[in-house]
């Protein structure tokens, strides 16, 4: 059995990313002990009652005190205010990391409240699902998943290694890049696409032409792959809109440019333009399945779970 | 042991749509021969390989002698053409369908070859996966799924009925509307995802600041639930680009009317619009799990299927 790689850690947030941690941090033992933060006592109690943690409190600051590794997994428009609220406990040469979708907002929010001696690496596991709190985190979350870490340009090494190294025993490989190219890579392959499957949802839902009672029903040709990222959380995505603002409307600002084209050639009947878009998507999918970031059942299995409910089902948790 | 519905059913098309009807129609005892017929040698041989019909031709014409039931499942650009070359082996008191995801535009295209006597119901069913071709078929495609027919004014009943129940015996429910009412219902729940499915991998693509691999590596977080939808093939979306697009431009321009706003409320950190935007969507996702048109397994259960790989997998076939 390996050595603890900490004894203690914090986890302030225990929504799906941090009860997900919680939960391979005890299968894996990566800490001794496991403190739980989070700002309402009802979501406290489900920690509690899951037994997610060895201690709670509603107190960040309290939580924090003596953690070798904290971990903040809160909406990022929270992450000021939770890093002012820990600032005074954190122990020297704690590490500090986070699991917020955006990185340079959470930067500029969160360093200036870092004390000297803690260490601040800002990471984001690319790792969820549109289900949110406590109950909704499983230990295989991060598993065969990404994680970007966004050190400053005075970071420590050995508490990046150490910080790496946990990541690695969650189940993921882990890159380290900049905050700026992660905000500019994340906008196009996660911001664009949950912006743009709200906007979609939205628009079936004002027509006045088709009912709503139609759309669920045709769902399956086509509209549905959009609505399991358009029931993702509304307060993680707004705050997402809100603090990775310059990357997101540059590619919305692509995104419509390249749709204006796409119209163009539908209301000419340009065939051969549509073809040509239409036959080059085709290997970005191969590359990700065999990249092992997605599976190859055809329409995820779906067809088929849906029928046959003794089918075994993939077990959550 | 029920009664085969039809003594011979003609399939004029063997990909994803004419291979699933083969399995289903032998697997249901709905007809007590099958002819079929396609364009290529190689699609006839593999047809021929896999088992799916009685009878095999290259030439429709041929394929539709003493059928009572022709299904026609080819792209819709090509209905016109297929019309034609049978019009004149057509058996009278035969039915003639199709599978086409654009209605209005088939019925332009084949009601004039169509001759007196033979009944023509244009039909859609609301199934479909992103693979094509006679080994991508499997026979539970239709269950549980929508059928669309859109009969014309003057439709024998008794042959809508005949239809309506073969569909039913495939395992779909039918829905009977207007091809013009169709048109605008698929024009928002497929053509309109596929089509802002095919723009955003586009755009991804294009991208000097981001490289492929990174869009490929970090796909977890929300761009890969689009590139099912544009994996599909480029031949059958061109046409329905092509064959739908009054209603495909309406769409398209709503959906971009409403990209607008968001784009709006995104650059002036309109926080509150943004939480009411992505707050209203998630109940229509419910609605379509409570309708069996998804299944609730977070993230489709993709993250477990990838991990473990002897969960067991839903059988295709
Ligand atoms: N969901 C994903 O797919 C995903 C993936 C990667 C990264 N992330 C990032 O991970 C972070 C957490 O996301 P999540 O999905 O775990 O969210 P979640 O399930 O909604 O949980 C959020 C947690 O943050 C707390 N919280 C909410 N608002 C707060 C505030 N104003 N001040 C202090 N605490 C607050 C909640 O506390 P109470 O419940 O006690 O109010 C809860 O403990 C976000 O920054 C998100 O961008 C999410
Ligand atoms: N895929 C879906 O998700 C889906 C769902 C509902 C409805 N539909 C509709 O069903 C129809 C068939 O789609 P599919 O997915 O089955 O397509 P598919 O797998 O690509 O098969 C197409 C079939 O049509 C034949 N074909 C292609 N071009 C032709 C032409 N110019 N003239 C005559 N035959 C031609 C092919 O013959 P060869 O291989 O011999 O060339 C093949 O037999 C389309 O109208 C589509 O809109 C599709």
């Amino acid at each position: 059995m390996a050595e603890p790689l900490f004894d203690r850690i914090a986890l302030i947030g225990i929504g799906l990313i941090g009860s997900s941690l919680a939960r391979v941090i005890r299968r894996e033992r990566l800490a001794r002990r496991i403190a739980i933060a989070t700002r309402s006592p009802e979501t406290l109690e489900r920690a509690r009652a899951l037994g997610l943690g060895d201690a709670y409190s509603l107190d960040a600051a309290e939580a924090v005190q003596d953690a070798d590794l904290v971990i903040v997994s809160v909406p990022v428009g929270a992450s000021g205010s939770v890093a002012e609220q820990i600032a005074g406990t954190l122990k020297p040469g704690a590490i500090l990391t986070d699991a917020g979708s955006t990185k340079g907002s959470v930067i500029r929010a969160m360093a200036p409240f870092v004390p000297e001696g803690v260490h601040f690496i800002p990471g984001h596991p690319i790792a969820g699902t549109e289900h949110s709190g406590p109950d909704a985190g499983f230990a295989e979350l991060f598993e065969q998943r990404w994680c970007i870490l966004t050190p400053l340009p005075d970071t420590d090494p050995q508490a990046l290694a150490r910080l790496t190294n946990f990541w690695e025993r969650c189940g993921s490989k882990v890159d380290i890049m900049d905050a700026e190219h992660h905000d500019m890579v994340l906008a196009i392959v996660s911001h664009l696409p949950h912006i743009i499957a709200y906007n979609i949802v939205g628009t079936a839902d004002d027509l006045e032409t088709v009912t709503k009672s139609e759309v669920i029903k045709y769902s399956a040709s086509g509209f549905r792959d959009f609505t399991r990222l358009a029931a993702s959380d509304p307060t993680m995505w707004r705050d997402v809109c809100l603090h990775n603002r310059e990357a997101i409307l540059e590619m919305l600002a692509r995104f419509s440019e390249d749709l204006s084209a796409l119209r163009r050639a539908i209301r000419w009947g340009d065939g051969e333009a549509l073809f040509a878009l239409f036959a080059r998507t085709r290997d970005i999918r191969r590359s990700i399945i065999e990249a092992g970031q997605e599976v190859d059942a055809p329409d995820f299995g779906r067809h088929v779970v849906a029928h046959h409910p003794q089918t075994p089902q993939p077990e959550e948790g």
